[in-house]
Parts: structure tokens; C-alpha cells; sequence
């Protein structure tokens, strides 16, 4: 709660309620009085309170680390991204070494779900509008999509989400029981027209890449697929040290107001169970959160810390009822009858421009090998020895490994500095000895450490580390 | 120019003209008079004339041949893509099977530039109509831009090309002559709104998936980079079969109307040499053609020739002198002052969509292996073997092939036929024998060869065919 504007957020009802050692005045900032820039500009004071001295601590020093880890200044500084005012706000280009993490991300996500029946899917960017109004997504994006005007009397829209155009694909076979579950994967850019106020770095975006997905399955099967999903979740959360401390919405239905949901209570309750049971055999530590399923279906949304214990609402898997139905989907069972498929829309990352964000902070620029868009360089102590250096480059480039090299007329200190400033994982430094021992100076950005150790054992480690 | 309409093409002054040898009525069809449909229907008859009977035959040939070949009836027959009436005309989806070609092609592009110096960005899909008017593409494209209304008072487009968003990458370092050239690679989809009446399968699309690539770069480097880029695309389209008979215009300015063209003269004659020395070296098979420059630089535009003759423009590469002009692009140079660079455009398959569907005819849907979305497919002869079967599928996807199997209750002919009419590459029948052996039972679909080889063998021979 403590991002949300506090004069719509929670208030204390007298400032002798305030303690001393929990309140601390913020920051001031101007304001114009009812937000008239027409009236006279006031000045307005923030501050923050907490229950005790240790949360304002805490979060105080929560507040200092984002400053320091802060996205949008780590990705100019270390050439990730850009936003141009020609292409416009919310829109963010990724430049060489964003486009590094990214691809390794996505490459990642593909590879945990291949062995896994999943298949991927190209779809375009736009549809007619005819496709969100069978969606039922005109209707609920409202403002929010960008309608794009054809030439010859066609009314299209960006693509604000992605299952609508997936359904068409499944919708293009006569499928039969034996073929299910179908798995879909796309990760595919859709478009939000949000409000420019609100736009910033990679989190705020208007142009967002899901790491989409969707299965269409049998009711029989969602224990099973949902099994599967979540082991890829933890399997990548895991590998990016996430999962100390998360936690999993189980959002459920009222039984109360069974009005409010879309399907029979009989497939409510075995979807609900199927979450449940794929939650507890996993060991997820979940609650159950009744009256939070979305009209169309339950689902479980992942919540994991980053490193400086901000919470960020990832991966989800969600089950659908409604949009089989609105696309009269079916296959065909056992008994030669038309059947409706249940729908799964999962996400691993939630968004990839938003995830790169939580990692850049996460990580604070100084990434795991594999995700670092600069693994090693390799720095010569004098001219002597760039030849050497020259021989080390391509023995890290022939073994996949992003390297680079320092030929400047810089000195040493300097060459070291200005790889450190670019968060560089490992420097490389030879010269004579190294030459004679065909080995390498290795400085460690994370740890600091140096070591001597052969070019071929730092190519073996490094291998093994990005594994 | 035989696929042109003949009413707007080259006309036979009398029918005496025509040869009964080289003449021949092609088909007939409907048409109102003048186009217009409350008028009365004529018939229309078409026919096709010809130099000799052996044009005329081989055109015959040809026309049979497409026929057989045509893309978006193999398209849909071997579940390659789907259009939907609710998304759109020309805004093909991609399914499973023709994603994994795609993706192979889209692979194996930038596998051939990765080591180049080539680096991946990303960039959106729409940008506001203020870059396009920088760009001139506004005015170039007029009607054919599709435009997007944002709900605040912004004007945007989706990109009909990707430059312009390129440049605003490069645009966002200052970069010195050392750092020269940068390339960027980045296949990305375009969007132009074409006429409904002018879209067809892959080849006639609204959205368009450029292999595309921008290096900027000093004039002195012309000539090296052009040669990078003409061995990759030799090495491209030799993998294809496609190089026995191609042809590349070299289009260049005509001195005689220099204000026609954009630049000084010494640069143009510096780009044109370049190029010709380029293509000269490479012994590119080119034509000079005079006049045929684009007004902002000249070009390489090579013509390939499919299984069946038809010839095609695909790859492509484009000097530019405008748009770094118009972006105002600097760098560095070796007296610390600000020099434009030259843009190169590139592409090596011209569009993803279109190169497919030219594949898809020029492969007659029996792909290479590499490129097949079905490779493998295991049939055992009776249930018994379904054990082994299963095991053989394993060991084949333990080993990257893409296998399936046919644990049908159909008969061992019908699971054969089911197979070859997918265009399966190899059908691999196990029984008795073969699980005695382990070994496997091989029919080649293309070469209709059936041999007996150990399963070892049989994944070494694929692995081997698939690089």
C-alpha cells in the first residue's frame, strides 16, 4: 500500500496518534491548489508513518536500495532501454543489451515448456473489432484499446490480449477427445492505450509482451496441466532466487452469490478442488481467498519478493469458462458428442517488459551470468599483450560466452574502472604471465575476488555457471 | 509479366499474330460490363500466347505445377496457417506446424548474423505519426498507414517499416568512428493497409514480418559490409537449393538527372563502386541498371527461382543517404567532429510471411528436414510393439527430432497412407524384428526408399541431415 498517493490511501484520524519514532516527514513537492494550475501553487509535505520504529527502518531503507536500483536510471546507464518522444511515451525500445536479458528470459521461459506438449503460435498485433465484440473484450477494455481505422471501411483494434485470436486457431481443427489437452504458447506484444500520466520505464508500459499461454483442456485434466505449470513456475523462480518468501492467492468463488459466476457450480467446485490439490501437492503456501475468482473462472497468482522484499504479483494461472462459450469451442468425446474445453490462460513472467523492470531492480544491474547482457572483458596491462588478449576473446566467443575487449590506450586502472561502472560480471586481465601460462587475471564484479585460474578453467566455470 | 492481367498488359495487335502452336485459351470466367454489377454478365475469355510452343508448354507446366503446389491449399491441408473471418483478411495465424517453420527460418537468419556483429533490439509496433513525418514515410505511404486514435489526444501509426524506430536507437548514444558500424537485427512485424480485394494467403498480407536489419556505418566501410551481408545470403539460399539460376540488379543512379537523387555526387559514385565491387567480388551474377536507384541510395535486389521456375525478389540490400539526414545522425569522427553515417537496409528472406508461402510452392510442402514440421513419425505393426514404439519415440525426441507416433487401432496400410499424406519425412514401422534389433524400418516420403538401419544410426543420419 505504501506506493499508493496516501491522500486517497489510508488516513490517521489525529496526528497524536503519530509516534515519533515510527512517522518521518518525507519529501515536499509543489502543488497547485484542486490541481488548477490556473490557481496559486502550494507546497505539499509528505510523510510516512508505521506501526513501530523497526517498519519505518525497514522501510525507509527499502526506499534508499529502489533509489539506488531504480530501473529506468540503470537502463540508460547500462544501455538496456530507450524511450524516444517520437515514438511516443509508454513505449520503450530495448537497445542491444536490454534485447540480451530479454531473449535469454524468453528463451528460458520456451525451453521449460517444450518437453511439455506446449507449441507455439504466431498471431498478428490486430484483429477487427468483430473479435473483441465476440470476446466480449470491446466491451470490458472500453477506453483502454487502441482502435486502429482501416482504409476500406474496416474497423480494427490492437490486440489487448491474446486469447481471443488463440481460440481462433484452436477453433480451426475438428479436435477429438485424444487430442486434448491442446497448449498454445505465444509470447506476443499487446497494446493498452493507458493514460500518459501514469507511464514509466519498463513497468508502466503500453505495449506489453505476455509470455502467453493457453490450454484447452478437459475438466479431468486440470489437475494435471495446472501440476505442470506450477513446476515450471517454480523451477524459474528458483533459478532466479525468488523463492524464499511467496506466497499464492487461491481465488475462489462466493458460494454465496453463485449468480455472479459463469458455469455450473458442479465444474466451479471441480476447478476449485483441481487448484487446490495441484497447490497442496505442490507444497504451495497458498491462501484461499473466497470472492476473488474472476466472474469467468478461479485461478492462483504468484507473489514473490525481490530482493529488497517488495512484493510483485508474477506468474498466474487462471481457468476460463466463459470464453469456450462465447467461442462455441468443442471437441469431440468419447461418446462422438460435441464437448466445450475448459481454457487456461497462464503466464510465467506476467509481462516481460514489467519483469525485465523487477529484475533490473531485483538484481540491481548486476545480473546472473546468463542474463548478463556483459559477461566478460578482457583488459591487456599494456599493448604488449593485446595479441594475447585478441587469442582469449575468441576462445570465450567460440564457446558462446558475450565478450569483449578493452584495446584503448587507456590505462589499467582506468580500463578496470570503466568496467566496473558497466557492471561487467568478470574482467579479464593479462600480460606477461598470463601470456607464458596461457592463463587469466579474473576479477569477480559481485564478490570482488580475484583469481588466477587457466583460460581453460575459466571458460569451464563460466560454462557451468550460465548452465 | 505473365501474372499480370493480359487486359493491362501487352497486347497482340490482330489474332493472325497468334500461332496455334504458341496459343492456347486458358480458362473463362464472369464479368460485368465495365464492372459493374447491375449491368449484364459477359464471359470473359482468357488465353495465354507465346513466342513458341515451348514457351507455351513450359508455361503450361508452370501453371499445373503451382497448382498442385499452391500454399494456401497445402497451408491448410498440412495445418501450416488459418485465416479467421473475425480477425481479418491478410492477417494470417500461424499454427503449431507453421510456426516451427518460421521460427527454423527466423533461427537460422540470425545464426548467420550472430557473428557478424549483429545485435538484437526490439522495438514496438506502433510509435506516433510525428516519427513517420520525420521520417517521410507519412507522406510516402499516405493511405496505406494504418492509423491508431489514442484515447489522449495522440495521434499514432502502426510502423510500416522499422528505420525510422532503428534510428531513434542509434540515435540514443554518441558514438565514435571507433564504434563503427553498429548493426541491428530485428525481425519485426510491419503493417500496411493493402486493398481487401489484393489479399492472399502468405504472400498478400497486411502484416509483415521483415527479417530485417539497419547498420550504420562510414562510406569506407561500405564494401566490407555489403560483403558480409552478400555471403550470408549466398550461404542462405545455397542451404535453400535456390542458387543455380538467380540474378541480382544492381540498381544505381543515372548521371545524367542528378537532382533526382539525394547526396553529393563523390558519395554516390563511392556506394555505387562499392557495391559493384562487392558484387563483382562475390561474382554475383548482377546487372547494372541505370536509373533504377532508389532517390536516397542505390541497391542489390536479388532474384531467386523456385523448383518450377517462377522467379521471385527476396533479399535485398539498400544503400540509404535520407534518412540519416533526416534524423540528423552523427558520430565522432577522427578529428572530434560530427560525421552522418550511411544507413544500410537489409533484409535476407524479404518477409517472413512471403518467403514461406514462396516454401511452402518451391518445397511443395516435402520440406528439407531442418525446416519439416513433422520429421518423424513411429508406426508400430501391431499393438504389441507399442512398448518399443514408445521407446523409439523417446530416444528420437531425447535427441531434438520431432517425432510422433501412431498408437492408433488402425490397420498398418491406413497408418502408412495417414502418414505420407502428411508429408511426413520418414515413417519409421516397428515390429518384431526391429525390437529384436533395435533397429527400425525406414520409408523416405520424398525418395520412397525404405531401408532397415539401427535406431543409432537412424538418429545420426537425421542429426546429420538436419545440419
Amino acid at each position: 500500500m505504501i506506493y499508493d498517493d496516501l491522500c486517497a490511501g489510508p488516513h490517521v484520524e489525529k496526528t497524536s496518534e503519530l509516534d515519533e519514532n515510527s512517522f518521518k516527514l518525507d519529501r515536499i513537492a509543489g502543488a497547485y491548489w484542486r490541481g488548477d494550475e490556473k490557481k496559486k501553487m502550494l507546497t505539499r509535505i509528505y510523510g510516512v508513518a508505521f506501526e513501530n520504529r523497526e517498519e519505518l527502518d525497514a522501510y525507509v531503507k527499502q526506499q534508499e536500495e529502489a533509489k539506488k536500483r531504480d530501473h529506468r536510471i540503470l537502463g540508460a546507464k547500462l544501455n538496456l532501454f530507450t524511450v524516444s518522444p517520437l515514438v511516443g511515451s509508454g513505449l520503450p525500445m530495448l537497445k542491444p543489451n536490454g534485447m540480451i536479458i530479454r531473449k535469454e528470459i524468453e528463451d528460458y521461459i520456451w525451453s521449460l515448456h517444450k518437453n511439455h506438449g506446449y507449441q507455439r503460435v504466431w498471431t498478428p498485433h490486430i484483429a477487427k473489432i468483430d473479435l473483441y465484440e465476440a470476446s466480449g473484450h470491446a466491451a470490458k477494455f472500453g477506453n483502454e484499446l487502441f482502435r486502429v481505422k482501416g482504409g476500406h471501411g474496416e474497423d480494427f483494434c490492437m490486440k489487448p490480449m491474446n486469447c481471443p485470436h488463440h481460440m481462433q486457431i484452436f477453433a480451426d481443427n475438428q479436435w477429438s477427445y485424444r487430442d486434448m489437452p491442446i497448449r498454445y504458447f505465444e509470447p506476443a506484444t499487446v497494446y493498452r492505450d493507458e493514460k500518459p500520466g501514469q507511464l514509466s520505464g519498463l513497468t508502466r508500459v503500453r505495449a506489453i509482451t505476455q509470455d502467453d499461454g493457453h490450454l484447452f483442456l478437459r475438466v479431468a485434466q486440470i489437475k494435471q496441466e495446472v501440476g505442470i505449470i506450477v513446476s515450471i513456475i517454480k523451477e524459474f523462480y528458483t533459478t532466479l532466487g525468488m523463492v524464499d518468501d511467496y506466497w499464492v492467492s487461491l481465488s475462489v468463488s462466493d458460494p454465496a452469490t453463485p449468480e455472479k459466476y459463469l458455469g455450473t457450480r458442479q465444474i466451479w467446485e471441480t476447478a476449485e478442488s483441481s487448484l487446490e490439490e495441484a497447490a497442496k501437492q505442490f507444497e504451495l503456501p497458498y491462501k484461499r481467498i473466497e470472492g476473488e475468482a474472476a466472474f469467468y473462472g478461479p485461478k492462483l497468482d504468484f507473489m514473490f519478493k525481490d530482493a529488497i522484499g517488495r512484493q510483485w504479483q508474477l506468474a498466474t494461472i487462471q481457468l476460463d469458462f466463459n470464453l469456450p462459450e462465447r467461442f462455441d469451442l468443442s471437441y469431440i468425446n468419447e461418446a462422438g458428442e460435441k464437448e466445450r474445453p475448459v481454457v487456461i490462460h497462464r503466464a510465467i513472467s506476467g509481462s516481460l517488459e514489467r519483469f525485465m523492470g523487477v529484475m533490473i531492480e531485483h538484481f540491481a544491474g548486476v545480473f546472473p551470468l546468463w542474463l548478463a547482457p556483459r559477461q566478460v572483458i578482457v583488459v591487456p596491462v599494456g599493448e604488449k599483450f593485446n595479441d594475447y588478449a585478441e587469442k582469449v576473446l575468441k576462445s570465450l566467443k567460440d564457446a558462446d560466452i558475450r565478450a569483449e575487449i578493452d584495446l584503448s590506450t587507456d590505462g589499467l586502472n582506468k580500463k578496470v574502472r570503466n568496467a566496473e561502472q558497466s557492471r561487467i560480471n568478470y574482467i579479464l586481465v593479462v600480460g606477461e604471465k598470463e601470456e607464458t601460462e596461457k592463463s587469466v587475471a579474473v576479477r569477480n564484479y559481485k564478490t570482488k575476488e580475484q583469481t588466477e585460474v587457466t583460460l581453460q578453467e575459466f571458460i569451464d566455470n563460466s560454462q557451468q555457471e550460465i548452465q
